[in-house]
């Protein structure tokens, strides 16, 4: 909805809207208003911190597509931005969605001043040099590259895991939750993260195409290194089942176990797709 | 110097400092800081806002420079970053480039509360999809086709006015001018990016290639629609000089004749690069 009040009609709101629309599973938006509600956030209070989320994590996705970057055909079950439209379209919508993620938030009537800028600070920090673009960056000069465990969750944590992070740390502070609390979420976020990522290089090896809606196989086509590829299946998912664990000791530590962020854990933990 | 507290060592922070540092006029962030002056704001109040200017044009020269997008080889004198680099690198310090604008803002202990905001709902109003990415856009479609001076002014308004406007804006309100004083600055800011194109596009005609640091004629191989191309060379300058006095007489209007402002309008009516 928001989309269409930030944007005029033509091409551009079009290649935007397409992939806003092709869906996913939202994870990230859900993530945040799900911890939001945990520490007791009015209903509607992150909803543009949601937005914005999303929006970013679309972004990414636009330009990480390209043919210059992991050059991908197939996003979500349909055609990526770019094959859809073209590439100068595909960069431009990835842009637009980068820009308006911040103004959304700092347009929010609904918002304190000081939660606006809390909001800002923390989703730029997550998506910028320091977490989600230089992350990519490392993605790809790491590819064909034989790379330590180390190495690649410092990978994933930067692009993946700091997103992941902002949508909990922004959820608990609108939920007014303590100092504590949130250093406890935080270290719920980053073993989210890595629950997440893999789970996700798991199923590009035991996934089904057409569940997951893109190829499988792509990381051992492109030379990624993967937590399979060095622990081996077995030792991949042992490595996940120690962070669900982390993941739901913080919850208690910050008093919101029981909610529906037990469930998310599972969720990402057992996902087929 | 900001990049380098933004970034980390490697190929990104590389290819950021790269395009930062390869100088160019530094025409945006001289307009806000000359307003703010002239409006008597405190001395270096407006150093973020400005340095974020600088950021998001910078990051749009690296887009639009791209093979998918305008095709340029060189820029400032050197090798665009995509050619120095490669694409998806320029690809991501752009995208690291208009991140960190408004996390650099967001984050200045000097700033106001309200000014962040302000300034943060501006620079990402000019800077998306109803400002720059959509004049962009427009400006791609219009390639090789006929379009009347009305579009082309409106494709400028969008491409290059906005963060002109911006530039004026936020210089105004951080010298916490009147409401009154801003409506002037903003009708000084569009005649501003007005000039400013008119003269780009007679410099694409009669410029020294050496001097402006790129290649001249390439609106006409680029089959792009420009002000001479329509009324002329004369008609052109005569539009250009037009603007000028709107120009002049809003700074009188607001009370900031006489200023360095006076001075930067003359110097972009007539630069030679």
């Amino acid at each position: 909805m928001y989309v269409r009040d930030y944007t005029v009609p033509g091409r551009l709101q079009d290649s935007i809207l397409y992939s806003i629309e092709a869906g996913g599973k939202r994870l990230r938006p859900i993530l945040l208003l799900a911890t939001a509600e945990a520490f007791g956030a009015p209903v509607g209070k992150g909803l543009t911190a949601a937005a914005a989320l999303e929006m970013v994590h679309t972004y990414s996705l636009i330009h990480d597509d390209l043919p210059a970057m992991d050059d991908d055909d197939i996003r979500r079950g349909l055609p990526t931005n770019h094959k859809k439209f073209d590439e100068a379209t595909a960069i431009l919508a990835g842009d637009a969605l980068l820009t308006m993620s911040t103004q959304l938030i700092a347009e929010d009537p609904s918002l304190e001043q000081e939660e606006k800028i809390f909001l800002i600070q923390e989703l730029t920090k997550a998506a910028g040099p320091r977490g989600m673009v230089e992350g990519q960056m490392q993605d790809m000069l790491s590819e064909g590259k034989e790379i330590s465990l180390e190495s690649l969750e410092a990978i994933h944590k930067n692009k993946t895991g700091e997103l992941l992070k902002y949508a909990i740390r922004a959820g608990a502070m609108l939920g007014k939750a303590s100092e504590q609390s949130m250093q406890q979420m935080s270290e719920m976020a980053e073993a989210l993260g890595l629950i997440f990522q893999i789970q996700d290089d798991i199923l590009d090896v035991t996934g089904d195409a057409e569940v997951i809606g893109k190829p499988v196989g792509s990381d051992v086509v492109n030379d990624k290194s993967t937590y399979p590829g060095l622990l081996g299946l077995d030792g991949a998912k042992e490595q996940k089942n120690h962070y669900v664990k982390t993941a739901e000791s913080a919850l208690t530590e910050a008093g919101v176990e029981g909610t529906v962020l037990s469930q998310l854990i599972q969720y990402l933990s057992t996902r087929d797709h």
